[in-house]
């Protein structure tokens, strides 16, 4: 069980932090892509010795695939995750009422590459720097998987609204930054980019169990 | 006495950098959330070996909870930082001589409730990254920790002016960004967020003493 | 074969974010120096334990000269990266079909000195963080590595484009933002500046084998 | 020998990235404190294994008071710190040819000050996190060490310039960003800095010898 409340306070808090940075006013204008990985990074570094500190399903799929999260948690983790995230959409918007929160209107074809690409690339990181043998005991992988959040959500975040994660797809879209006829893409393309993740993974760590 | 000495040097440079990179003109504009995260996260290194670098009641007291912090220790600490905190607010009124500063006037209940929030973060970072015996001799906990108010700046500065901190918050006051009438909200939400971290750490921590 | 193909990925990426994160409408403005160099940092920790982490033709030249890269592996690793780096510039333009791209046009002195420049120090920064066995088993060459791009595209981006990679180099090239023609003051100034700083590597490293 | 070259190297490029940073046009705007400190953080990296990673006169004296530099390494650390600092700023002057820059004009008192806290500061950084026994080992000195300098130009870089280092003083003053007569304020306020850092350093760990 305390696994769980783990990953619900880290996707609480992430998903947060992108509504109160993302929303103006009052939001982090040219820095909110920072401050969201830079939340990812706090709470996998805060969290990861207890529950792995995913905060994400796609995260949790790779990992699961990889061999290296137990069948009987895949469920319970990813509805912890999104819990935690609508419950910070809602807290969001009372925090934010009054402000406009217009929906995007991506390109499909451009935003579902661009969620499986920088999912893939999250996932990736995360397989190699925490859960690889050789890289055991190092003190970057929260480093090296928040920063993939602030690089995705500044190289992508305007194709695709750079959420790499369903959790944070589903807060976004009960904020109304994203409209529920799209969160598909982000469905989609993040399960397929963690998938691909895994099986990547896996070729180029023939070694690793 | 060292340790005393210490939590004044560090809560003395966050407080100065606090007020000389948000006020302006002279200020670091966008960048000052960045900047003071930045200094918490180099006084914690700093100073982590000597006084454990809290620079900040509320952590002290999540410490002392949490059973890492010695009770004849918490009120010298809390009287250190404090004193740091306004020290620095006189030196920031003196170099900042003829800037205009307006007191922030937030919604009382959406600034209580930010405060709560990111300083049980801050409170949750430090007691996982930097007392926890399963993370011991890591790197990361300055940067975690720094990183956490970098955040809570972006996502929360504007709606409580983002203390998360007693000895911020009396500083701020000093220097006429947050009123005196207000100082209650940063004391209860401080101290509650901390105390509502080290009842959350020992839960999923449940082997550490 | 492994190791050719997380090359690949690792420059695809680094080029993808140059490309996404510079060119305007959607880019990351004053920030896309950050995206690019914490692109290369995630990739180097992801990465580094499986092919060293190069992702740059230059930093494969240096390493080789140093004695820490296989004769046989030096053509494979430069194929994998230019590649990796022109697909990602042809996916660039997929997503940002529709901008106005304009080459620079750069003074060629300034140009050739400052690809020397920093493309030196981001093979010195790789080899002493990387290759040397003092600095053995740290968690801070990533960081280093990423950050010595972050450095060189703020400092020198305006004076020659601030690439320091020959595969980066071909990317911006496909991409529009550098012409055909001066393609050669990267190649130049990133192998020189690569050779450089391996031959004072070894200076400063007389121990080192 | 090689540690002086390697203090040069590394004292060079901070120079050369300030000049190119600061300087407008082609300059990094509101990122140039960020660049500035990340140059000092990858050079240590680069070179604290070699030479101490310095690249600061005023370090070099705390170093030394603390007991952690030879005597005979002091004049030379500090004729290759400043010499790297001189050529930067003409190679500066080279690329930026054309650029108006004006010289600033600090009130002298506030200048002084802030000189000799931001240098303490950065001081006690450096001796509390590169040579303190109880600290060896870590990586994090670096990032601990090149954040100071970023938030100290955030900070009081609108107060005094923000040298800290009188190798940077020399730099900036060949540039033309400070004026020779307005020199003193960085010699005396950053040698002052160094001088208290190492009293306090030995005040607070009473047992490093």
């Amino acid at each position: 069980m305390q696994k769980y409340l783990v990953e619900f306070i880290g996707t609480f808090f992430l998903v947060l932090v992108v509504g109160l940075s993302v929303i103006e006013p009052g939001g982090a204008g040219v820095m909110a892509p920072l401050a969201i990985g830079a939340t990812l990074m706090v709470m996998v570094y805060a969290g990861g010795h207890l529950s792995g500190g995913h905060y994400n399903p796609a995260v949790t799929l790779a990992v699961f695939l990889r061999g290296k999260c137990a069948a009987k948690d895949v469920a319970p983790y990813m509805i912890a995750q999104v819990l935690g995230g609508v419950i910070a959409a809602l807290l969001t918007g009372f925090n934010k009422s009054g402000a406009s929160v217009v929906a995007a209107s991506p390109d499909v074809v451009k935003a579902l590459l661009n969620e499986v690409l920088f999912t893939f690339a999250l996932c990736y990181v995360v397989l190699n720097t925490a859960t690889s043998s050789k890289n055991a005991g190092n003190s970057y992988y929260g480093l090296a998987i928040g920063f993939t959040v602030v690089v995705g959500a500044y190289a992508g975040g305007a194709i695709s609204g750079g959420a790499y994660n369903p959790a944070v797809a589903c807060g976004i879209t009960v904020m109304g930054l994203s409209t529920v006829s799209n969160i598909w893409i982000f469905l989609v393309g993040n399960f397929v980019g963690g998938a691909l993740a895994a099986w990547v993974y896996k070729m180029v760590n023939p070694d690793e169990k």
